[in-house]
């Protein structure tokens, strides 16, 4: 194979981000010749840019020759604002929320049309759920979701429901009209609730995250089994809680916030 | 200043790399000339490979023209099997413990002659102490470093102790000789204490995490006020913990082992 680009338009760095890109939650162990068929490269290609992103430490390769993403890739990542601002000051407060609970308690912000799990905490007790901290759900099916959508700019509420509603289960609203009465409720109440709308039998309830200047920049949440939830049992410990989080982010002012500007 | 690179044996791949090196703990939001400086490359090949990597989400730019990690390389990193496998499989048994003890909690893998903390949990009770999730403390003068240097090749010691071992402390063990006897006691004991060796008025205490084959692939400790700290009460909790999550790697078997084989 030769070891000449089948894209020679595209820049050397965006060949080395291709390889990374290689990798995701379904994909974390690739052999070489997996690397460059998912990153679309030559396998000469794949292979001179996997050894110099192993010898760097963004890939790490393990003791069958499989590559999988390395620790060194893993310490820069965490440096992420979201990570080292908002997760860091969070974390004690979900700790409690999820000790009190016994639930699910997720941190989430919004990335463009979706929404990003910056933490999620689970305890023995608490139902099972599709979400992981770094994963991406719907903005308009899940607590946090509702809670990141109802407090976006209208022309984000606009797009989002331009590229249509999908519907995870058959209690999703997947009706525009709908979507946007229900985010008034949201703002008004000051929390959201999905009930069973993403996945049958869990009940999440949201409640939303400010910065000093009073922006919106995170949802925080519990997801419960539905018949055990109880909206207002759930909400109550939830809002103390983020306005903790609102106080420590006044506190370390500036740290966190951008994520929700792009 | 010229568009070409000061060191031209440097691959693209190499420079766009060190432009992620710039930034550390201490340095998480820079500006472009910064970068560069940080980086050790001309402002205008910056300028370029900045605009890639945030066009892909490896950095992010925030209001004020600073650029940070971006949360595309943070949701990469965590694919890294010491946190999708390790961390997420640990988190659970960590929070109970971190409930139960009111400390911090920690979890820890070696990488060549450091401990790098995994994930570290801690509460409003918990001693404040140094560490952080992705970052690196020695292994001489901890719990969990006493841990994963106990239970590394002979090799390794022998070259830890040659490069000299630090002084944190006035109660850090400096002398090679008893560096090994103390890494034996912790072998025979089954756990590690470092008691102000580090911080003083800190005391940790660690146990090993061993995987299906019986191999040490991480450390549990708690650090507690020395004051407080009483090694038998502390190390009670962390067996079946550590005992528990060894379970869980047992079935999810081949996932976060090959952190140590490095």
């Amino acid at each position: 194979m030769a070891g000449n680009s089948r894209d020679p338009g595209r820049s050397v760095t965006a060949r080395a981000l291709s390889v990374l890109t290689a990798f995701d939650v379904d994909h974390t162990r690739l052999t070489l010749t997996g690397i460059a068929r998912r990153a679309g490269i030559p396998l000469a290609t794949a292979h001179r840019l996997v050894g110099e992103l192993e010898m760097w430490g963004a890939l790490q390769r393990d003791a069958d020759g499989r590559y999988s993403i390395g620790l060194r890739l893993w310490e820069i990542g965490l440096l992420c604002p979201v990570n080292s601002g908002l997760r860091e000051i969070a974390l004690p407060y979900m700790q409690e929320l999820c000790q009190h609970t016994h639930d699910n308690v997720h941190l989430a912000v919004r990335d463009g049309m979706e929404a990003v799990y910056v933490e999620k905490l689970t305890t023995p007790r608490a139902v099972p759920i599709v979400s992981r901290t770094g994963g991406r759900l719907p903005l308009h099916s899940t607590g946090v979701g509702k809670v990141l959508l109802a407090h976006a700019p209208a022309a984000v509420m606009h797009q989002y429901c331009e590229r249509g509603l999908s519907r995870q289960t058959p209690y999703t609203i997947t009706e525009p009209g709908r979507l946007g009465r229900e985010l008034q409720g949201v703002r008004a109440r000051g929390y959201a609730s999905a009930n069973e709308e993403m996945t049958l039998g869990n009940c999440s309830v949201a409640v939303p995250v400010h910065d000093g200047s009073g922006a919106v920049v995170a949802a925080l949440g519990v997801v419960a089994h539905s018949v055990r939830a109880e909206v207002s049992r759930l909400v109550k410990p939830l809002l103390p809680a983020a306005e903790a989080i609102r106080g420590r982010l006044v506190e370390h002012e500036r740290v966190g916030y951008d994520v929700l500007s792009r």
